[in-house]
């Protein structure tokens, strides 16, 4: 190993990970590179996957060696996989060998639009939990009136918690939206089903009393209306309502699409209207796209994760890659453990 | 008290329970008798609050006495105040004395745009629950892709559930739409994480165990995405998640118009072609509107219940008075009581 490739950034993705692997993937890396060529010097990514396949694709592409390198996985983990299947029986695949480079050193990060559940059990298995952390949980951006991006913990990795996990989830969360996202002092919020703090179960009243002495930037209560309006930078919640409410704002933009389908279906005038307006409705919806966003960060365990949708285009995994690079240089779980253990 | 008059359906309006009462309230009542003029000998609608304010608004509308009554009330339930307040201090309030009317059968319905808890509240302890129902809860309807309804339960009475209350709610709302909503056999999904049986919190999975033995339509875990999708009819949840997709979902309308009002600052061509369009948006973003489907119906007390909006304007109260002659017509609390006692 020269000395260039010692101080590169190394990311490890999975190649095999999205519903169009590995082209969106290959795609993606290429794009980063196009997009970025300062970084062509600093950063290498390795794609985990079958070498083979990979190698005839980039056959011709002179990033490969210098800035795309391959590491070899045989199996590949499918959405409908469980955890513990993954953990027993696919020790080889590229979900699980991305993980290992991370864990060996071999690779500063690892990010994959794969089986989200496989990613959260291999990484807190391989990786381990960042001390002080309870649970490792997932983040997801949403946008928001305004245009900046709130950040939503947990949106899936657990779906019963204690109160303890919330407030550790509002740790977690304000490093990421304060370091990741750039936002100063970020205004953390419990989503609740009302303002007053004897609202809710009891999980979220005690949730919001441990909260009330943090020293992140407690705000309160916050309501489902409130996540899109900007008035607030972090939502803390379980991952089951995070989950359901990642999704059904997921679905928002196929409901506006078949509404505006079902108005140009009742007349001409009506198509020609619809026909016009649809590149300001592209552009209007795309602050509701998950893709752009760049995937959704694994925080809490020790190493850089990212999961991508499983839908990731090549836009989507480029993204991915620049959040990774910034991840990394930030070194953002230090500083969660450094908080956790004060 | 004639012949007439005792036949006529009575519904009891809370006249100072909107954000906009009583204006909003009086605009509604008139225009449901302009638009069912074939309903002016069959319903009478009694106006709780302040009568000298209601009668000095109505002075000259022939509707007064004939379909328009009076019953006055010197207190007003405001949206701050809590429960066990109201149920103590405010019996003399619109709210209170409404559903004491319905308690006396002086009335066939109650309607409120107001506090909901206090509507909740109030109608459980005057009016009891319906033989074998566990806990009352409140329904909301969504739009779908296919121009339906879908009726989600709960929405925001039980934050905290039992696997019973759920199986519970399962009865009750595939009763409602199909009596009410006019859905042959509904579909009734669980809100989950997952489409599998192992998914979720374990209250979750003991409902979903109960649901399958259920004589309803059950289709088994349905996801956050699937809400708005068309595919299934009746939306099982607890309270605590069902309120905040509702109220994430209606934000939504709020976001949509955010962004767009955010491109159309870009530039002239944006600005022009966003003023083009805006009765498109208007009409399509209307389905999203929960103003439009007349309130959301109380289930499991003993007594027709119907709760609107804060924001309620002339035309939900109206489809709030539709819907309240059909509950009476339709008679579902019967058919809940004789399908959890069998």
């Amino acid at each position: 190993m020269n000395q260039e490739s010692q101080k590169k950034l190394k990311i490890a993705l999975d190649a095999m990970g999205s519903d169009y692997s590995p082209n969106s993937e290959i795609d993606g890396v290429i794009s980063f590179f196009n997009q970025n060529p300062d970084l062509m010097n600093s950063v290498e990514v390795i794609l985990v996957g079958d070498e083979k396949l990979l190698r005839d694709k980039l056959a011709s592409n002179k990033l490969v060696d210098k800035n795309i390198t391959f590491h070899h996985a045989s199996q590949v983990v499918e959405m409908c996989d469980e955890p513990t299947s993954i953990l027993k029986n696919k020790k080889d695949s590229s979900l699980y060998k991305g993980l290992v480079l991370v864990k060996n050193k071999e690779a500063d990060a690892f990010l994959s639009a794969g089986n989200t559940g496989g990613v959260l059990s291999v990484s807190t298995v391989l990786l381990g939990r960042i001390n002080g952390v309870s649970r490792p949980t997932i983040g997801a951006l949403f946008p928001t009136k305004n245009k900046d991006f709130c950040l939503v913990v947990d949106v899936g990795a657990n779906a019963e918690v204690k109160p303890k996990f919330l407030y550790e989830f509002g740790i977690m969360g304000s490093i990421y939206a304060s370091e990741i996202l750039g936002i100063k002092s970020p205004r953390v919020g419990l989503l609740n089903i009302g303002e007053e703090e004897s609202k809710g179960t009891s999980i979220i009243q005690e949730a919001h009393q441990l909260m009330k002495k943090a020293d992140f930037n407690f705000i309160g209560n916050i309501e489902g209306r409130d996540i899109l309006q900007g008035n607030v930078d972090v939502v803390i919640c379980d991952g089951f309502v995070g989950n359901i409410v990642m999704k059904f704002a997921e679905s928002v933009i196929d409901f506006l699409k078949g509404s505006f389908k079902n108005y140009a279906a009742q007349g001409f005038i009506n198509k020609i209207s619809v026909a016009l307006f649809l590149p300001i409705l592209k552009n209007v919806l795309k602050s509701l796209d998950y893709q752009e966003s760049g995937g959704v960060p694994l925080i809490g365990v020790n190493g850089n994760v990212i999961i991508g949708h499983g839908k990731s285009t090549p836009k989507a995994i480029m993204n991915m890659i620049n959040r990774a690079v910034d991840a990394i240089q930030k070194d953002i779980n230090r500083q969660i453990e450094a908080k956790l253990n004060t």
